[in-house]
């Protein structure tokens, strides 16, 4: 179908499709988030506000046959940082959209009155239809209504009760493939609350009698959506039985525990003596008990896809060993690691517990688990203590004070209790990686566009997991060319639509990335570079966030990183300045 | 006795004093503390960390007979605003701090256990004593009995409970000279939460013994020493009887009314139909119908000084009509508006005892009313509504989620309720002047290295009362020039220790400026030009400012001034971007 942008108004509920303007025609994913978001937001707009916007944009090859390329791309100002943000998910909605020829939808403006809506999109209509029901209703029940109403299992996504409550610690959920767990969480920056704020619940996206976007050269597509097939497989990371696969993104808690760079107890230590019980053997080990006890009843999985057409299957289904059924898909290394080292909860269950909860009440879990630490530490709740951290959690759908204050996320908790240990960037909670520790994934959580964040520079690929066999020593100091070079390159794959675990692959296998590049190439019938492609987005990203106030001095981590060591390598942070700022020069 | 800095480092609880260095040798209040903060704490620390530091200094001519010169500066990194902090007040401590020779105090460090201490200031010695029995303490009962074990009645400053639980709205109080109540309050920015992260509770300053600073030059102070006092007693505001002395600053409520700039239902509107009810003339009529009723029993009063050797006394005590007992003291304008019109609170006795919450809780009364009028904008309690709203001040110091948040100041608290229309600026709540009226002002909230005060540069002496008989049209554009000017007189004044309002004097009548100014040079031995001096001080202020992350993105007012008009006059804050950016240049 003809590639277009379709703009919801909520000011007016008009809904509005333009072609594709010639300036975006070769973007996709993040490259169109991002620029669509700096060239109609003001930078200085309350991001609650009317001109603040929504930008959805599947990738650039998604809906095609490349592997594992069904990312969504949400873009906005974000409420946690006041800078931009995009943030990016698997699940369903990215390739529907793509096949409806959907290359970005805008959501703008704001409603005058408190009436709630669903934006429904198939081939014949966008329509905005009274969302009154799904208000404040838990997002695995909203997506088992959606579903029980169109068999066709639409794409959807959406803010939970949390996002429409405008708290800043929400994310927008996406459902999963085959079950109603909201798990695909565009989760960071608080971009639930934007979407709630344009009173805006669900997306639903039907593409039935959708079509595959077509490569402008087809043949150039063809060979490189097969040389990255043929890394992925090969690799022994993310092919046929790796460690993806088995264990899923939390095959990396024995890791980063070995290297004494798990935050532990509110990043006060590198290592969780019970890192073992909430680790992704941990979790293997649960799916394949339940299995044999409960056969094909056990909804526990791994080797679970989180859009189809994936190829590394990372995700998984944790299951209840008293029952088989599931407790929440998918259980990821950030999220274990938040809710369960950095708040010292052993229990695999309440961890996947508490991920649900995040789930089902629109909460970032990466945010929730750094609030559970400081709540903690301020004394609320002990360490430890899964069940009360479990009511915490619900507390924030209920619209109470203490629910509003967790729901605003590790700092907002942090200055009300006085707690100087926040682990935070641009006011964003950092994720799984002790910075102390791992130099260059500080340097990243530094100077990167979308504040505290891993995923916008993964240099823990070359840090810990080694690039073709050779790994760099994490405690060099000297990382500002390391995070560029994968700040630049992440851009470029986030606007692919290609996952970005992809990474593992093609850093060490060349084939795999030329094919990466040339499969984009062939969609859009040119010849970029990945690099420049991802840097010129970079720049674009940093000029909004000059705009929005900025500098250097935000490029920096919290004093306490520089103040207390942690075990057990009693190392600080400390890259110098200089090194940060070389970053991305002046 | 010897000019002199004392530091009290909280870290190993040590005191030493030091001679006044060379380069300080100019500089006294608001000069002294900005440059010792911009010289000894780092821009980036965190506000409640080891690193940053509250420093306390009496003004250059304080403690002399300059008339209305007794105020203290307080100086510190602010906790709600990130930026330089100067926050100022009357009361005892400044002039007695002055007559031991003390140029400036500084709390540095911070403690590594919970112990709490009280600083106790004598001729003869400088002490560190338990201050456990004091944690928690309402600060009327607080001064009560430090002045029952004392009886020369010793200045005491200090935070309050939420200042000890470190909330960002708590200020530094300052007790009275007659009585116990706190409200000589350097109350904004939060730096009650840094003296609370320093685990002091009070500093108690006995002068006994101690002398009145000498001016270099004896002859030329006394003269403009005098001066100023004639300007001051002729002058209509500031003289005998005059506005000040019958209604205190609160004879501005029907002013600003009348204008149609008195923020109403947190800033909805521009006119408070109740205004009559809250305002110095209903003071004043409290106060004399108590006298009436209750003889010389009743404690009510107005041409009350807030520091020996006032002579404009614009203070205050506010009885209550029902036994002729103080409710609070004083009452002022800002704080009638914030807990009043911002609130649609319409009983003196109501926003008095609001006042006195404040004070007792270490409450800044503008951050306290600016976030009830968000929190009942919220719809946590209705509008109006006073016994609802003292519920809610007093809850702060319960450690609650709820008080807590509420503490943090209305900027958390809107961003937790999702309430888009907070009105600060660099995180600090606006005070009762609507700049979409009175444009000035808004320049000054806008650009003033402070965040949002009116203190740094009370434009409202142009445009609403006049110089010389002359007023500046509000509504005019072009007032880049007339904010930088009051801006750098003021932090001139804010040195010198006078009072701030000797300005409605002293803009009017030459001979007192140059009285005020010929009577800090006669105490200098020097010759300063006041707007050269203060405009260094700017500048130093906002060296910190850039150094801690702030650029002219900061400098504006938030969005909803530009995009919601107020009546009665329907306008917008229209002022262009670079006429803001005109006040300090590049």
């Amino acid at each position: 179908m003809k590639p277009r942008i379709v703009r919801v108004n909520m000011t007016d509920q008009s809904i509005k499709e333009e072609p594709l303007p010639e300036k975006y025609k070769t973007f996709g994913g993040r490259a169109l988030t991002s620029n669509i978001i700096c060239d109609e937001v003001d930078p200085l707009c309350h991001p609650l506000g009317p001109n603040n916007k929504i930008v959805i944009a599947p990738g650039i090859v998604t809906g095609t046959d490349g592997p594992s390329s069904g990312r969504l791309s949400v873009g906005g100002k974000s409420p946690l940082t006041g800078g931009i943000k995009e943030a990016n998910a698997g699940g369903l909605t990215a390739q529907k959209l793509a096949k409806l020829g959907i290359k970005a939808l805008i959501i703008e403006g704001k409603p005058r009155d408190d009436k709630w809506w669903n934006i429904y999109i198939t081939k014949d209509k966008i329509e905005l239809q009274d969302g009154a029901w799904a208000h404040q209703m838990g997002v695995y029940q909203l997506i088992d209504e959606i579903w029980k109403k169109n068999p066709n299992k639409p794409g959807i996504i959406g803010c939970g009760p949390t996002g429409q409550r405008l708290l800043k610690a929400s994310g927008i959920f996406g459902n999963n493939i085959e079950n109603s767990d909201p798990g695909r969480y565009a989760g960071r920056g608080g971009l639930g609350a934007v979407l709630g704020s344009k009173k805006i619940i669900a997306i639903i996206t039907d593409d039935t009698g959708g079509d595959k976007p077509e490569p402008i050269n087809p043949d150039k597509f063809e060979k490189g959506r097969i040389a990255l097939r043929d890394a992925l497989l090969k690799h022994a990371v993310t092919g046929k039985d790796g460690g993806l696969q088995l264990y899923g993104t939390n095959v990396l808690t024995p890791i980063i525990n070995e290297a004494g760079a798990l935050p532990t107890r509110n990043w006060t230590k590198g290592r969780f003596e019970h890192a073992a019980k909430i680790s992704g053997e941990a979790t293997k080990e649960t799916v394949d008990k339940c299995k044999e006890k409960f056969g094909d009843a056990s909804e526990g999985k791994y080797a679970h896809a989180c859009h189809p057409g994936c190829i590394m299957r990372c995700s998984n289904v944790v299951p209840d060993t008293e029952t088989g059924k599931a407790i929440v898909s998918p259980l990821e290394y950030e999220s274990a690691w938040a809710l369960g080292a950095n708040t010292e909860i052993a229990s695999l269950k309440d961890v996947a517990t508490l991920n649900r909860v995040c789930n089902d009440v629109g909460l970032d879990t990466i945010e929730a688990g750094n609030m559970l630490g400081v709540v903690m530490e301020a004394g609320v709740i002990p360490f430890g203590d899964g069940p009360k951290a479990i009511e915490l959690l619900k507390e924030t759908a209920k619209g109470t004070p203490l629910g509003n204050l967790l729901g605003s996320g590790a700092l907002a908790v942090g200055d009300a209790y006085g707690v100087t240990r926040v682990a935070q960037v641009k006011g964003q909670s950092l994720p799984a990686y002790d910075p102390r520790v791992i130099k260059g994934i500080g340097v990243t959580y530094a100077t990167g566009t979308m504040g505290g964040d891993h995923t916008q520079g993964y240099t823990i690929a070359a840090e810990i997991l080694g690039i073709k066999g050779e790994v760099t020593d994490k405690f060099s100091l000297e990382k500002a060319d390391l995070s560029r070079a994968f700040q630049a390159t992440t851009a470029f794959i986030d606007s692919a639509g290609y996952c970005l675990f992809t990474a593992f692959a093609i850093l060490d296998i060349d084939e795999g990335f030329q094919g990466m590049v040339d499969s984009v190439n062939a969609m859009l019938g040119q010849d970029v570079d990945a690099v420049e492609y991802g840097t010129a987005i970079l720049k674009r990203e940093l000029e909004f966030n000059r705009k929005a106030g900025f500098t250097k001095a935000h490029d920096r981590l919290p004093e306490f990183f520089k103040l207390e060591p942690v075990s057990p390598h009693n190392v600080t942070f400390d890259v110098p300045d200089e090194e940060l700022d070389k970053v991305h020069g002046d």
